[in-house]
């Protein structure tokens, strides 16, 4: 028998597959009629293939309470589809310039013809999970309610984080991060995921639990990510530029962490660097930002404040929803969630 | 008895009221726990309230077809919701700055508050559709796949516009403006509210004569609009400033037949014109070129288009349709036909 570590491999690109076959099976049929380089257009970050992390979270939970396996594979792949579609908009907003180690998509398109694609990318959201799943209507409505939450909650924390730019980095707190971080990636990350499984089982007890857990598990993801950025110089495959946040002037965990322990100089170097405007920042200046931030002991402070973290979303996994799991589906999501946390994927 | 044309006011009046009422009371529940600046620019535009013009239209055939109204109705505000976003998009995509007589919505909030609102709105009109209009499924299934043709073939037209606004005006022909037209607009103005309103009635043999009733319908109505927008001079109620689509670079009929009538000199100069970019068209060049394409004929030249093509329209109309729908609807869509085509509305 397999340990539960190559189980999850195996299970992982098992559901990568699928998920990116049934998005090929909507697109290529839907896109068929539109402009020869509009279609290029929408399903260019579709088919850079990402690593699909959030839909097989889906289907562990999907498995794990027991729904219809195939069925579930295709709102997974929606759930894909609706990532796709907010990568491309978070690259515009946020003036992104590498996604998945490719050019962004208004950098490649430039950006009427790229908000044009996002917009049709996101309608196909709406238009896969209705039509291309073709659930059983009572199913269709709690999953539909699901992506209305996931759209308005992230969206409220994009919005939120467009806000916190305009606010000086010295005045910016923990607190504001944490609110901006649990509407705009922590949710669709850490929740979602599980939502949608639990749904499709139709196990309602569960839900509570799940915002919870998943809501613990989306922060350490994001903290993570911020200390994934600032160790960023390149060589690795993490897919955007080293010191990607700096240039976007991201309010992020590990920034906050380095101000906090930064000397009075260099902290106020790094917020009047922080003010410029991205295409302000030299990069080699941004590279000398990075290294203080890297060298200021933030990132490990980070990782520990991560890994508390995760361990509080296991405490509830443990008490709230793992004894309700099918085996070895429990297992699979510890698994899981050890490497989400280490960003191990 | 009242005659058609104050029926026709009545009914137009009572669709508007109605439609805002359901708008209204879909995005109060809906928008109450965004970020507060969200909620603004989410409902700015649906709030500022347009002529309802499409709804009104829909409603118009849904009752012709003897589709339930009160349902209907609610569509048809999903659908005006569909336009509402459909017109911050543009604005954003063509640089538009005034709308129904205000700024338009990226000019008050900002560029990325304002993608991240118009976002927002559109999985509002999906949630409407799905969760406000409450339809049985099998009537649902008909309206989501017109809505979706409806973003699929807008989206394509909005797509080859800015590809044209690429190619220099002497280069482009009244074909590629028709193949524009014909996606960009006239399907949605022209053939989607009747396509809505015969789903809703379940009259799928009406489907093909409304489709061509609408295209021609549409086409017309958008050859207007180009003349209305050079004869704008800012007094009357068009809510948009003077030389709008000049500004803009707008490929219209208009400026097409204008090209064909002026003297060589005049056509390279207004050509050039177009080719600058919308901040580099000083305000009195812009007046001077929108006189001279009042004064070339062009205007009444796209009038006799436009008539004609309405004629044909209404052709369609009495040998398909009429004789399918209930009294006074047949005679009420006439009139509104012909208020659409002279842009009394």
């Amino acid at each position: 028998m397999m340990d539960h570590s190559s189980l999850m491999d195996v299970y992982g690109a098992d559901c990568r597959r699928s998920v990116f076959r049934h998005i090929r099976a909507y697109l290529e049929k839907k896109t068929a009629d539109l402009p020869f380089e509009m279609k290029k257009c929408v399903v260019d970050y579709p088919y850079r293939r990402g690593k699909a992390v959030r839909p097989t979270m889906t289907m562990l939970f999907s498995d794990a309470f027991g729904a219809d396996h195939e069925s579930a594979l295709k709102v997974a792949a929606a759930f894909q589809l609706l990532e796709d579609w907010g990568l491309g908009r978070d690259d515009l907003l946020d003036g992104g310039v590498l996604r998945r180690g490719r050019p962004s998509l208004h950098l490649l398109y430039g950006v009427p013809k790229a908000i044009n694609a996002l917009d049709m990318l996101h309608a196909y959201v709406w238009d896969m999970l209705y039509s291309y799943c073709a659930l059983p209507p009572r199913k269709y409505r709690l999953v539909h309610d699901i992506f209305t939450e996931t759209t308005t909650v992230t969206l409220s924390g994009q919005h939120l984080d467009v806000e916190a730019r305009a606010i000086p980095l010295e005045k910016f707190t923990e607190e504001a991060y944490r609110n901006i971080v649990k509407k705009k990636t922590a949710f669709y990350t850490g929740a979602v995921p599980g939502l949608l499984g639990a749904a499709l089982a139709g196990r309602k007890s569960c839900l509570g639990g799940i915002r919870r857990f998943g809501a613990m598990l989306g922060e350490s993801f994001q903290i993570m990510d911020d200390v994934l950025d600032v160790e960023n110089d390149g060589t690795g495959r993490f897919g955007k530029i080293p010191g990607n946040d700096i240039v976007e002037g991201k309010r992020t965990m590990v920034v906050l962490e380095a101000l906090r322990v930064l000397r009075p100089r260099e902290r106020r170097e790094l917020a009047n660097f922080y003010a410029l405007a991205p295409e302000e920042k030299r990069p080699k200046q941004v590279a000398v930002m990075r290294l203080r931030i890297l060298r200021s002991g933030a990132p490990s402070l980070c990782r520990q404040k991560a890994r508390k973290i995760s361990a509080a979303a296991l405490r509830v996994f443990e008490k709230d929803l793992a004894q309700k799991m099918k085996p070895p589906y429990g297992d699979l999501i510890r698994e899981f969630v050890l490497r989400l946390a280490s960003r191990e994927m």
